[in-house]
């Protein structure tokens, strides 16, 4: 009986009371009474803020290109720093000396069974006024192509991942001594010529699919907001899961006097030419194609039969670049904390862009400029942070996180030491909160976006947000019911974890403060990334016209500095991290299961010959060959040290919520704990094959570059069948959740007055 | 110990033995000795195929365009009967007089945003002897389309089924009074005209999208098999879901003197215009489209971004037809069994066309007369059959399964008497066996296929159908463990249930006869369907060059045939038609379960607002409104009657098979149990508004046409949400099964010899 009071309990409030908030919620790290205080502030910092100001800053930081080492990105820069200075900031600039690659020849020329030259160009249009500033602009291609000058054959490699180059050997194509041209999507551009490279190609060509971004998803521009034939996507490709930052200074600072490696040992340059290109250059390649047919969802929409080659499309690429070295500027504006100055709250966004950039990154920045001259204003009224609050506004984020990472090196000690969080934001556009982060702030997430109105309905981000996913969710016939209830009733966002992209990657991948990524997004679409139409004019007819998401963003970011600025207790809970590891923990034991599973299967299919009896005779195809069987691995270290880290990181919680308002010296003692906590999942020799990313439990793919692994030792052990590693990885995993819950243990003791 | 043990008996004959057929696999029906006969019968059936013939035959009877009504269909009618006289069969020519339009104006115009006026043609191309024969070829059109000339507005439907106009009215789109237009795909093609209609269309085109059987799937004719931009698609849009036949005499034969129902009576023929066309005279209608971006699934491979409308694309449609009664031919060839002269053995295929028809119907036809053929000289040689054989080429299945239908309903009383089995074939290509039919039948057919060899493979049909579907579930990422492992591990070919689509309905759900539908296919591809394009050129190029399939299905169903006919008793069983009702029914209850919290969950989503709030204000949206909770259904009476259905089964069969060789009347009491026992699961009322179709396992979908709907009576009352329906037809089906019991128990008793 009283099991079905309580269900019916639980059942109402869950049901019936879910979207109510209480009279007077809680706010993590707060007592009733500064929590009052808190939301009058917000309130104040609320009222400030006003979006003709991003407008007005939009215009101006996009009215020319400013892509790193240009003289209107340093323009931007002085107008950043003077603007942070009158705002009452403590403003510097700091330089650092980086290689940037810019291109001196790039020819792409189909030399049979036709010939075609590809343009290479992105015409002005009509209505846009930057896109005829064409003296200014960088031409397209990718950053840190090596030179090169090739003719092969085509190949057509679909996303270029390693799973395409399994089915193109099905089908009997080599791509040895072939160029291959790859569409963008699928995995980080970085990635294909890397695989494409490991599999003997000499070239690689990325083009923009219309199916991806062009008028198979919607209007091309400027009619409508998407890719149209003549944009091409720029970008680095830089192999970043080894290293962001300076490819001449891996681990260090890129300042003036740095120990620099030399060129030809820099890892992460690519090892084969490789040039991105519009659909109308890709057309002439692809429609001359011959061999099998693409399978089903390799096909793009141009109106051709995809075939994957090799040949008789033949095709002459030819690069060369300036390896120029080049000054990155990064801004950095101060505002002291009055109890905690060695504790850093900071908040960043990149300003250089590829060419205007008016959404990739002006729409983050000039929100995270609003947020610090609103601030500016909260302190001209007589208040202070406790903590000390920095903003950042970094260079070079689009050749490779270069601000950023050449700045977190080389404050990489005070970093470790004042660190608390790192939030950043980049492009921002109307829609739907985007939150990814470290774990421990679930609930200050949470918490935030349930306090911010969302502007075009009259409820919280957070319910928004909601409804947006409970929509994706009754769309996605894969999604079971179970998981459907879960992400319901779930009372907390589940943050994304972060992987890499922009800049907090140097921050809680290499030196381990916790971070986070916020934005909003979803409602613009669009097709304009990396081209000169990402444009004022493409922003304020599609991104964000009003720029009332601009306004949103600053109200959830400035939020978040302002409750880690100003809490009694920094706002981390460890029971959040400690449920997402205990998810994490069974993804990797299915993960493990399943591909031995698959293996198993596979090598059933291939022993009975059933690949070879299913396949057509009249077509190419090479059966694959039986692989080692799956081993099971020792989990159990991992599943002991995750046991104990939910039972450590509850009494943690449960102790620092407990501690009185006048507990001063155990609130700083919490607080150290805290904001050092994430560093206990770093090691100092880092993640197999790649030093640099030390964290543990958060990183990008090696495969994948943007797509997080998560525990990405056990996990690419796991994928790339190498099960003895596997196991080691999963020896570490442990040693460092060990880590973890001793130094929680030891902080609890402190808290505790003990 | 001993699970042990079994397990690992179990384990070793399911995986190391499973290839291996056992030295005298045993044959259903036949003793081992009568088994042993039939095996040197068959192997000397096989001895005598050709397939030569199959070619010349196929050359000749594609020669010129044999539509229903013209010279050359029944040029080739004649033919057929001389040649199955001259095999030795007493044949006939059956002649109807059917209702049948043919196409006196057509017109599709774009009248604006700009002028465009449809070609509607299908031009002769290179290498194609026969696509020139333009002064006989029907126009692209679709048959019973009502006369009509209407101006309107134009409006994307996608596949024109429900689904797609309720979002049509999430975003705003309403249709009435415009003209749809919709691709062909997602539903039988009669579909879209009826729902369109319902909505309140006035006119409807339904276009070939490239992305479903163009240049998306393979190179175009004559290039490759694919539709080519003028190819379009012809088809009957008659509402064969309430019957099939001539629309003016529902249920009755359409003999000279049979009473008609006036044409305005017809309740088959569609309500509003319709029109086919090609992707080259479809593109400029859509690229005009305006209003909503089309959701993702409905975009189809045109080099456009695809919109809902309505308009600005404005459409004129006119269509008028000559409303011509012609003769229909039916030929039947008939060998009179030996010891069962009342029991008919009947294999059919069609032998009209709506152009040349290489592939649809010939490639099926050819088979068929081979077999007959073969049969005639085993008959030749002194064999007889027990069974009566009788093969039907039928006409005008194009329009309707018109003269399988009247002949069927012409001969019902016979039929009902005499029927044992209906085996139908019609297009036939490279590739893998697909087989449906009568539940009843597998063992039949599994044993059938793991005697043929396929001729590319060496290794049987049964095993390379396996291997084929073995990778499509190892690709298929939504089939889980379990169900692979299912599909892996049953015993016999789960045969597909029969809708609608070819010449077995009015065998299988008007008159009960038990049937099967048997082909091969999947590696020819192509686009040529109803078109000009499917001539002899097409077929020897892409479906099956050397006719080795074609031999390969003579061999198939030409041993069922003679396993039919030759078998001690009938090789039926009714076990596995248990075992899959069984399925049916876990299928319905999941359903229904489904159903009631699809409709839960969407009404919270309505109450919270969650629609409004998750929805772009920029564009238009209509929210869902709350509907009626979903009900508990009583399956306790189907449950209860499927439970006992599986006991009584089981217990035939297994007295079936115990009958000793010498008790002839026990056997051919069993013959008679066999071949009525389909009929129990037929109701002289037939289905919910549709009298015609009885069977109350199988039908077409009223909502889906070609596809089946099993169990329709309960499962369409739960698809439409028809609570109280649903549970009458639950008793309904109940009672069907629990009368398929009793005669059962009765059948038994007789076969015990009480």
């Amino acid at each position: 009986m009283r099991r079905t009071v309580l269900a019916l309990a639980v059942f109402l409030a869950t049901t019936l009371f879910a979207q109510t908030p209480a009279a007077d919620p809680p706010m993590l790290g707060f007592s009733t009474a500064t929590a009052a205080k808190e939301r009058a502030l917000e309130a104040q910092f609320d009222s400030s803020l006003k979006r003709d100001e991003l407008r007005d800053w939009m215009k101006r930081l996009s009215a020319r290109p400013h892509h790193l080492g240009s003289t209107y990105d340093h323009d931007n820069q002085v107008f950043i720093a003077a603007s942070f200075k009158s705002w009452g900031y403590d403003t510097k600039i700091e330089e650092f000396s980086v290689l940037f690659p810019t291109p001196k020849r790039r020819v792409v020329e189909l030399i049979a069974p036709e010939r075609f030259i590809a343009k290479l160009a992105e015409p002005p249009v009509p209505g846009d006024a930057t896109s005829g500033q064409t003296s200014e602009q960088l031409p397209t291609y990718n950053a840190y192509s090596i030179d090169g000058d090739v003719t092969g054959d085509l190949v057509y490699a679909n996303y270029g991942i390693p799973a395409d180059y399994e089915l193109l050997e099905r089908n009997g194509v080599d791509v040895k001594g072939k160029i291959v041209i790859t569409r963008y999507g699928g995995s980080w551009r970085g990635i294909k010529p890397k695989v494409a490279a490991e599999h003997g190609a000499i070239g690689c060509i990325i083009y923009s699919d219309p199916r991806d971004d062009g008028y198979a998803q919607g209007d091309v521009y400027p009619k409508g907001a998407y890719r149209n034939e003549n944009g091409a996507q720029r970008g680095s490709v830089m192999d970043m899961p080894v290293h962001p930052g300076d490819p001449l200074t891996p681990g260090i600072g890129a300042t003036a006097d740095a120990k620099r490696i030399d060129r030809k040992d820099a890892e992460v340059i690519t090892k084969i030419p490789v040039l991105p290109i519009s659909y109308s250059d890709a057309l002439p390649l692809l429609r001359a194609l011959g061999g099998p047919v693409a399978p089903p969802d390799w096909r793009g929409a141009l109106p051709i039969t995809y075939h994957l080659g090799p040949g008789p499309s033949r095709v002459h690429l030819a690069l060369e670049f300036n390896w120029n070295m080049v000054p990155a500027y990064d801004v950095i504006a101060r505002m002291a904390g009055s109890q905690y100055p060695d504790e850093w709250v900071m908040r960043g966004n990149h300003s250089d862009a590829w060419v205007n950039g008016a959404s990739d990154p002006i729409s983050g920045l000039v929100a995270e400029l609003e947020e610090a001259r609103a601030i500016g204003e909260l302190a001209k009224s007589g208040w202070r942070p406790k903590r000390t609050i920095q903003f950042a506004a970094w260079d070079g984020e689009e050749e490779g996180l270069i601000g950023s990472t050449e700045w977190a090196e080389t404050h990489a000690d005070d970093l470790r030491r004042n660190g608390v969080v790192y939030i950043n934001s980049d492009t921002n556009g109307r829609g739907f909160l985007d939150a990814g982060g470290s774990h421990t702030l679930e609930r200050l997430v949470t918490q935030v976006a349930r306090d911010v109105p969302d502007p075009e309905r009259n409820v919280s981000v957070l319910t928004r947000m909601r409804a947006h996913e409970a929509m994706l969710n009754m769309n996605a016939e894969s999604r079971n019911a179970e998981s459907k209830k879960e992400a319901h009733e779930h009372e907390l966002i589940r943050l994304d974890a972060l992987g890499s992209g922009s800049d907090y990657t140097p921050f809680l991948q290499h030196t381990g403060v916790a971070a986070l990524n916020i934005g909003y997004g979803g409602e613009g679409g669009g097709g304009s990334y990396h081209s000169v139409y990402d444009s004022f004019d493409h922003y304020t007819r599609f991104g964000d016209p009003t720029f009332d998401y601009g306004v949103t963003q600053a109200k959830t970011t400035g939020r978040m500095v302002l409750r880690l600025a100003n809490a009694d207790v920094l706002p981390f809970e460890l029971s959040t991290f400690a449920d997402t590891m205990s998810r994490y923990l069974d993804e990797l034991t299915k993960l493990a299961e399943k591909t031995r599973q698959d293996i198993d299967e596979r090598n059933r299919l291939v022993r009975e010959r059933t690949y070879e009896i299913a396949a057509d005779p009249t077509k190419p195809f090479v059966a694959p060959k039986a692989e080692a069987a799956g081993e099971y691995l020792n989990f159990a270290p991992l599943q002991n040290a995750v046991l104990h880290l939910k039972e450590s990181a509850r009494a943690f919680d449960r102790a620092a919520a407990a501690l009185p308002a006048d507990a001063t010296a155990r609130q700083a003692a919490a607080d150290q704990a805290l904001m050092h906590i994430e560093q206990s999942l770093l090691r100092a020799d880092g993640l197999p094959r790649r030093p640099w990313f030390r964290h543990q439990i958060y990183a990008p793919g090696f495969y994948t570059g943007y797509g997080v692994k998560t525990v990405p030792g056990v996990r690419e052990a796991i994928e790339q069948k190498e099960w003895s590693e596997a196991n080691r990885q999963i020896e570490i995993a442990a040693g460092v959740i060990n880590a973890y819950i001793a130094q929680t243990e030891k902080n609890l003791e402190t808290l505790r007055g003990k």
